[in-house]
């Protein structure tokens, strides 16, 4: 993103416009500045999708009212380790960043904690939940359900979620964080590709006429988005989506199409307290090693770097924290708008 | 399986023979039947590749030393619904129960618990674990690495263990259980397919000049498997390895695939028990909705069904149970050479 339809704002001016923009649509001082904060941090982490690209969107959910500003999760169950959450149609940033605490003073007590969460909204990025609790010293597993937008495997209608699914752990200061939905590609990735007018890597799902293409034009017509590794990737999002809901009690992907507005979502979140290990004092040291064997990798392309999931985003972070956030500058304008 | 080179054995016959074999190995009774039963079982479900087919290799590594007989895990560390065992390269199917079944115990008491295993063998098929757990009444996540059979993104050596992946959940008195390998095809599958002189349905690999193929025969060849979800299977697959490692404190991967022998693996199982939700009762009934739904799918090919992970399993079972398991005559016949 450095052309001439690419902008550079700093993430000082950014958090400050967010704020405002929450600030003026009725949330509290310290909703809004977290609210705010998150977003920003995704840009600065690279994740545009993710961050300001989606802004508008979770504006425009707001103003809907499928998203309160001063719901708070409450708690509706609990059996040791294991917590069942109600998130109220609160802010799902702010609802998953309570649940993956919540999570991790579990683990405190128990090793493993999981908390489940209903009617909750998009958390907009997994990988901040990751990269939260990973900081902080936890493992952690986050599964989120949503509305449908691929199809089961061998159908042409879209009844299965893209169902993120993120794993981290701890890496000396900073984080290893997957973060990935069921979809070869997310709808925000494709929207993206679309803006830029690029096409996709891989096929990343089915043109109206049932054909694989890379073209995320025909791709956002048909709405029909390519699980990854096919039938297993169809599979893994059906699962994540009834554990979600069982766990949460709350809605499934079903009923939240059916609703036709992503809200009253169901989230799990789990995490592992890694200092009440017998090997504690050797984790980096076991995990230095396995990068470093990672990075021996013979590449096919001897001028990309072999990367493992989370290393662009330190990159990322340093780049956008010293240069400015690249945002492409008719999306700024709109967020200007707001 | 059904041309002339297929022959039916009874599961009363197939598990006598493993059984046979495995106390000529000088397994005791109980583990050599508790052992042939999953071979055995795992043949009657369907999954040959992790069955009957696989039964020979699993001798040989008893013959060859690798997995000893009468090892049992002992428990090296605990911490509330957190526990690390140490395998002692016991048979990997009988310690991978030992440890489900701790890990469902820790959940009775609470709600969830996590059992860590260093030094096993191969667990031949996770499923065997979920549909285990899932059948006592718990939702189930099983984890473990293995030898290097597929690279890096962006590389070409294999570094990257195929790093089985389990989720299951109970469903009436049956189960929900996915049970994938981070390649597009485990190496049993396409082993089967070049032994059936059949084409993959889909890409699973390079060829030696790192072309993508679907002919088995040349990912065998090459040893490069595709990852599921190209770059995100092989992201997956990363964390899969280092989560086990670092949990059990075994050995990662990359030791693995250094020593040459898939032994000493590293593995991770996660149960939490549902009996313990405020919505227990009606957990039943909201996967059944789910389920509707999902079978109420358009189908792309009208003549195909459309399943949920492990339904294809049931079919397998019945059919099996009643007119014999399908076995190629030429395993068979290495079988009982044994």
């Amino acid at each position: 993103m450095s052309d001439n339809n690419t902008i550079f704002i700093s993430p000082a001016q950014m958090l400050e416009r967010f704020t405002t923009i929450l600030l003026e649509l009725g949330f509290t001082n310290e909703n809004a500045h977290a609210c705010a904060k998150i977003f920003t941090d995704n840009s600065i982490d690279g994740i545009y999708t993710h961050g300001v690209n989606r802004f508008p969107v979770f504006v425009q959910y707001v103003k809907d009212g499928h998203v309160q500003p001063h719901a708070k999760p409450t708690l509706h169950h609990k059996f040791g380790g294991l917590e069942q959450w109600n998130g109220n149609r609160g802010p799902g940033t702010l609802n998953a960043i309570h649940a993956t605490d919540s999570a991790m003073k579990l683990a405190g007590e128990h090793g493993i904690g999981c908390v489940a969460l209903a009617n909750t909204n998009h958390w907009i990025r997994g990988g901040t939940y990751g990269w939260h609790a990973a900081k902080a010293g936890f493992v952690f597993i986050g599964i989120t359900n949503t509305i449908g937008v691929m199809p089961a495997w061998g159908a042409i209608d879209s009844r299965l979620g893209n169902n993120p699914f993120v794993m981290a752990l701890p890496y000396k200061d900073e984080a290893i964080v997957l973060d990935m939905a069921m979809s070869q590609y997310s709808f925000g990735a494709m929207e993206l590709s679309l803006l830029k007018n690029e096409k996709l890597a891989v096929h990343g799902g089915y043109t109206k006429e049932g054909e694989l293409t890379n073209d995320p034009a025909e791709i956002l017509g048909s709405r029909r988005a390519l699980p990854i590794g096919y039938w297993k990737g169809a599979g893994m999002s059906f699962l994540l989506d009834v554990l979600s809901t069982i766990l949460s009690g709350g809605l499934a992907g079903y009923e939240i199409t059916r609703s036709g507005i992503e809200t009253n979502i169901s989230q799990l979140f789990i995490a592992i307290d890694i200092s009440k290990l017998s090997n504690n004092s050797v984790i980096t040291k076991t995990v230095e090693s396995i990068i470093e064997d990672y990075h021996q990798s013979v590449k096919a392309d001897p001028s990309k770097k072999i990367t493992y999931p989370g290393e662009r985003v330190l990159n990322n972070r340093n780049k956008n924290t010293a240069n400015g956030i690249p945002v492409l500058k008719k999306v700024w304008d709109k967020i200007m708008e707001l």
